[in-house]
């Protein structure tokens, strides 16, 4: 798989609406700054993507591999009823997968997040260890010095 | 890959809130039965899953490959600006897989479609006429004999 494209520059209102936890071989890792529930965003760091299915083959399994991983993190941190996997895009159209872990004593439950409500951004210390804790439970993943 | 599972079923509301389209050879497809929106489900014929990743890694990758394929079908019908790709099920806890193509110019747009309305139900030849299509364009599926 080439190199993760140096044209990518993530959307303005993803940076505006999360924290920066790192980066895996494809996708940044975003924490969604909305303490009402565990949220993370992956954006595969190439320019000009909109759909899943713009990504080349190889790179579409790296995405799923991610996703996956993703997934896998959120449920051992959250021991969440249910994962939300979603890539809707019909607002910020830079290519991004949602995974949420949901509790059926979260305040959507059991509708979808998307929308719900406005975000109750993260106290700072508070947003500061948890983006600690998704980086270690990554595999200790950092943000690419480009 | 093993044969899909003797012991699969389809989930009763599932059966209840589509027309089945056909078997790939992991899932099964299923038109949703609401005129609203162009929108179709992936159910993997595996019996007990609840997340994607709950299949063995290679099943994963094949999930993904057919959320891909069923991705371009979608694109190829219905020319969306905007596929929404979403495994969500937290009323419905049997693993489904949404794939729907959105227009800005419908009734959500930008809402996600998830209890955004009573679903409209099809009339009975557009519904069978649009389940021939998306058969066609999956490559001529249909359901499988168990």
């Amino acid at each position: 798989m080439p190199e993760p494209d140096s044209a990518f520059a993530l959307h303005p209102q993803l940076a505006a609406d999360t924290w920066p936890v790192g980066d895996l071989l494809l996708s940044r890792v975003l924490l969604m700054d909305n303490a009402r529930f565990p949220w993370i965003l992956l954006v595969p760091r190439r320019a000009g993507l909109r759909e899943m299915i713009d990504l080349p083959g190889v790179e579409q399994a790296v995405l799923s591999q991610e996703i996956a991983a993703a997934s896998r993190v959120m449920k051992a941190l959250f021991s969440p009823d249910k994962l939300n996997v979603a890539a809707i895009g019909n607002v910020v159209p830079q290519l991004h997968v949602h995974v949420i872990a949901r509790s059926e004593r979260d305040e959507a439950w059991p509708k979808p997040t998307f929308g719900f409500a406005p975000p109750v951004p993260y106290e700072a210390t508070a947003g500061a260890a948890l983006v600690r804790r998704l980086a270690a439970a990554f595999g200790g993943i950092t943000l690419s010095a480009r």
